[in-house]
């Protein structure tokens, strides 16, 4: 709710596209999935039999939904109204507080929680879409005076090495993660090197300016189609670049571009045509996360002040409200690992050997999206802090470029 | 600004096909053609720049506008934001009464309240398939408890004849009229008869159980193919029509179909198929025209009370808030030639001989559409009683359905 | 067979886009005509069951059908087979000859007849819109060397006047005509203007030249829509030219324009685009009927020498060779009424007063498509010299172009 | 050539779908790769200049092309052209035998001599759907009275075990490879089982049986969507059958299911449904190598015969002229691994680590396609015996269904 706070009542209300949602629907379908999944299973009575059609998002085996590219249809329920629903789930939920039968949903209850911090994030890049699409281009914070901005000397990437051999990854379960991260498994890792931070938008400017968006022999045969796609001119810029301007649309609004800032808001083929540009890769998810877990990154994550941001390997979160990735901080380690920006990686979103999805409903959270994705990695300036780890797989499809994604190279060595 | 009283401001921003725009975008569209046509000439400063982009319509010659498509994007600016866009410009309309400027922009002003009167009917038809899309059902205006509902006998549909010959239609120019209606010309008619009342729900029921949608020998090959569009389940009854609960989507709601009630919503190829199930056809727009004016209809229309309706020739109109067609009363003469809906007639929109569309941007407002559409007759339930008249040409495509459409017979004298 | 013989077999197979067919469908399709209509009335069975499904176009009584928009993916039967085909057709309807039964099938026959004639037509045009597409530029017939592409002094356009008042148009029966023809019946034609003959390339270069296709004030706004279609570049010249090389592609392969030819392969929204440039308008379809009447056209088009050309009438037809229109001659009246190319009228496609479409499947013929088209008239040089008359109405929708569709200007008296 | 002897000229020229191509295109396009990197490399003149633009298919590099949805437009060069082209590069080729410059060309000829071989199954697969889509169903080689089709006993499906480790898959650079085969690597692989033959059509009729096309819990959300995608009914079989008539369309016309016989032209999405009915799983493609491997199956590969068949790991190849999968074998062994039907693998097809791809237009073979589609193993029944190896990296996208694409079990060990 704090999220939709700076907003109006007319924003919480369209879609701009069929993979964004409404805010007022991501409000309304968290709340439903509480409802759903831990107060119905107690026998406590729906508010509104009309809101299990309206708020599941893509649950078969719950029942037929709204279709997801109508969801801006809805004006009705209005913003109250969902805001009331809200406050009566909760209420319902705070009851429960303290009872014998709260043991029977205490996996639903921890797993609406995190699903509700992926909407915390999905609100905001879908709101940017839709403030994207506004030739007033309304901004969703005002612009912070702070040091950030300065466009002074980027911080050199260097190379960090990494040994080869069996490693392993995924979760361990000794605490809360998704079925996608488990289970823990072997993997041969052969030796390789990870840049030091993420690319920025002067090395990216650099490709553009070298024709990056002309020269087919960087892009996979399908990024290419993407870039000359029919129906409008040929791209040459990431999503949200003004290139003739020089300027990005920001979700506190549209301003200069900034060298050392990473550069984000890039699909997949564009990160991929950038790294062959570079002569470089993309990292294996393996490789990310063997690296993250050598670096002892994720340790360190349990600091939650903002200084906590001086921390190499941490960039900025959403509890941060730069709302945008930041410079890199100089300093000897790997940084931005975490917060800023998610990296794509150079894998293709699969089953873990020995994957075994959720029963029941949950078994569709992330298991039916195996295929046509890509898996990122670190999570973004956009995504709780707490909600992240070294194990988390995120995915999109290559074309996806409204998260706000980013690039890290990694190299073999000879 | 009355019409959007009952609303939510959750209903002002959303745009539920290309075709309709959102309230508020009719809203702010009608105030900005006083602003740019009336205001403007006289050298008033706009009150934002940005709204010429926004809320132009269709007039190239005065610049580009937002895609017409996209016009449900925009939450900024917001609701209130247009209502004060609305009382700046009314204020500064208002300091000009009395100048003698006035009369420099005498036609804009004209031109701008029918145009306005127009946006009020597609307000509410835009706003009904708004909330036609929405599971909710939501009403605009709640059900009124009266007698029009009665489910009684239907008035006997007769046939008037008229004799032919040449004959003169087009306005005359004595008072206002679109450049469309213009010049009044000969038309050579041939004798023919046109049925006393619009096609109720009833009868149209009897088309659909006799397997009106399934027989192909009834229907235009374009409209064939609209029934059995692909992507969905064949077409078998009226927009907003279910035909399994036996009920249909009003202004006021959901609620049974009445059999007296005069079918609408169909789309002319739906008007056409009847038209030959009924061994009949639709009239062509100079039986139409020739037929309001014999009748002498027009003259009476001048009565303002709602009393008006005992009028042969009147159905309800906007001002009486059926905002649905009713059922034909009983009479001597031909009923519903103005109000109710609009009738499909038999004629391409065409121009008229020695048509000449107005100088500069008014020149874009009718002319240009003059391809691809018929001609609908006699005003709606939602047309503002004072906007119609018998020269009025009405125009839409075939396959349009979210007005208020309906079906008048027509037939030759073998 | 004939049009076939320069023809490989491969050409015979292709379909180029969904509104053309193959050359093989187009000879199996007409025979068909003959077998379903002629012979299995009289109960001759069938060649082959299977082709009642294959090449029925659109009789929806007859049964259901090949889509049209697959018809070249049937490689089978082969084209030695529909030459069977047609053989075998030929052969039974030859055996008919001197029976008594011939009465019964008199209509269809006659029907069938004037049905190949159109196809005709059709087979032309479709063949050239698929060797437009190759890249290699086949030709159909090879270039000829004669004095009709001499780029001397066109002749001047000049206006013929036409008094108005009521007067009469259809078919009167005395002869074969389509049911759309008929019945013939009086209209009120108000005075006007027809120019002497068809627009050429060097007049409408000059539209071009002076931004024709940059100006929508010069366009309907479908038209405006159609030239600046997503997917591709903007349009800015008729279908077959190439703009920059100075070329177009005929029939006989591709050359350089000739600014005395007609213009041809413009749509409607072009048609009407020029005229309104040129301050005219195009002619309604009653006002063409009213002039090649007076013109007293038709009676002289019996003559079938080449000579006839001679005739300010005529222009070229499919017997004479040319396969694309030809320079005006210079003369008294007006030229190329018939013949050279298709005339665009300003009239879409109405049944006339009193229209009954033809019983049974023929009733499918013509009356099933009288809406959203456009009423052409004269015959091209595609065209049968036998097959058009004064009465005679084509119909396209206004963004066909691959018809060899003209210009001609027609303007009111004041 | 020989492949095209039982065609007609009319099967070499259409197109039945963008990514398939017509007959006469792939022998011109593999005619042209000698041309162009073997010949022109040489200083060998071009037979045609044109044909660069037409018979390229997707190297970038080497300049523009025809578009790959319309190969099927260009009824010209003909099939005798084509002929006659390959037999002028062929006797060019000829020439080139005993001369010192064969070396410069070498890696080019042998890449030419296997990118033949991937025609020869695409002629096979892309002929097969274009006769697939004809009503008249044609043979493309009758059918053989013989002893495959009996729907006799099924060999029963078994398990067989594979120790887990690091293994290396990818090939040695010991003989010719695609690049997307190197280099070869470590892996490693957890234990687990394969099924000892590919899944029967009798299997997967129970699935369909036991409602496997209507419940969504089955399949990928991807491959849900594909089930139920708009625009026809829902699908509810695998490409080529006729689930109501009990038949299914081969090369050799249309005939009864049998039983026994391997599932064919499935997709990846129901491969995976079915898998997942199965309660097992797809094989990754590293577990798939190290059976094949571990099989010794390649080495067996080399007899050429015929009786090859009778070895256990063997199915039936193009050259056995079955065209269709065959029933397994009874054995010992894992049947089927090679030839028969290509085998979906969980695994998304990516670049091995420390994959590089051919240095120029070659570059392009492989590499750009990585990414959005899954790996297939093991060949088929249209794939030449020679052409084949444990180690070859088939890829389709996941909703590809016309190769003949079969399903193989594995499973993970508790």
């Amino acid at each position: 709710m704090r999220l939709a706070q700076p907003l109006e009542v007319e924003d919480w209300v369209v879609q701009s596209m069929p993979d964004a949602s409404p805010v007022k629907w991501h409000l309304a379908h968290t709340t439903w999935f509480f409802e759903r999944f831990v107060l119905r299973p107690l026998g406590v009575p729906p508010v509104s039999e009309a809101y299990d059609y309206l708020f599941n998002s893509y649950y078969e085996s719950v029942g037929s939904r709204h279709p997801r590219a109508r969801r801006g249809m809805l004006t009705r329920p209005t913003a109250a109204e969902v805001v009331a629903y809200r406050s009566a789930v909760d209420a319902r939920l705070a009851e429960l507080e303290g009872s014998t039968r709260l043991a029977e949903v205490a996996e639903a209850l921890e797993l609406g929680k995190n699903h509700e911090e992926q909407h915390q994030e999905l609100l905001l890049t879908d709101l940017k879409h839709l403030f994207g699409e506004n030739p007033l281009a309304p901004a969703y914070l005002v612009e912070r005076e702070d040091e950030v901005r300065s466009p002074g000397e980027a911080t050199t990437m260097t190379w960090h090495r990494f040994e080869g051999g069996l490693a392993s990854i995924g979760h361990d379960g000794s605490s809360f993660a998704f079925d996608n991260e488990h289970p823990r498994h072997q993997v041969f890792v052969a030796p390789f090197e990870l840049a030091s931070r993420l690319v920025t938008c002067g090395e990216y400017l650099a490709f553009i300016e070298d024709g990056g968006y002309r020269r087919p022999e960087l892009w996979l045969s399908e990024g290419w189609a993407w870039v000359n796609a029919p129906g409008c001119a040929a791209r040459r810029a990431p999503m949200y670049w003004d290139l003739d301007a020089g300027t990005l649309f920001t979700l506190r609004g549209k301003r200069a571009l900034v060298a050392n800032e990473p550069v984000c808001h890039v699909t997949y083929y564009e990160a991929d045509a950038y790294a062959r540009w570079a002569r470089s890769r993309l990292p294996r998810e393996a490789e990310w996360e063997v690296a993250a877990e050598r670096c002892g990154a994720e340790q360190r994550m349990a600091e939650t002040s903002r200084a906590a941001r001086s921390h190499d390997a941490n960039g900025a979160f959403m509890e941060d409200e730069a709302l945008h990735p930041l410079a890199a901080r100089r300093g000897a380690g790997i940084a931005q690992l975490f917060g800023d920006a998610w990296e794509w990686t150079a894998s293709a979103y699969e089953p873990y050997p020995g994957f075994a999805p959720l029963p029941g409903a949950f078994g569709e959270y992330n298991g039916k999206f195996m295929v046509s994705q890509m898996v990122l990695r670190g999570g973004s300036c956009a995504t709780p802090r707490d909600h992240i780890r070294a194990t988390y797989r995120n995915f999109f499809p290559p074309s996806a470029a409204w998260q706000f994604t980013g690039i890290r190279l990694a190299r073999d060595i000879p």
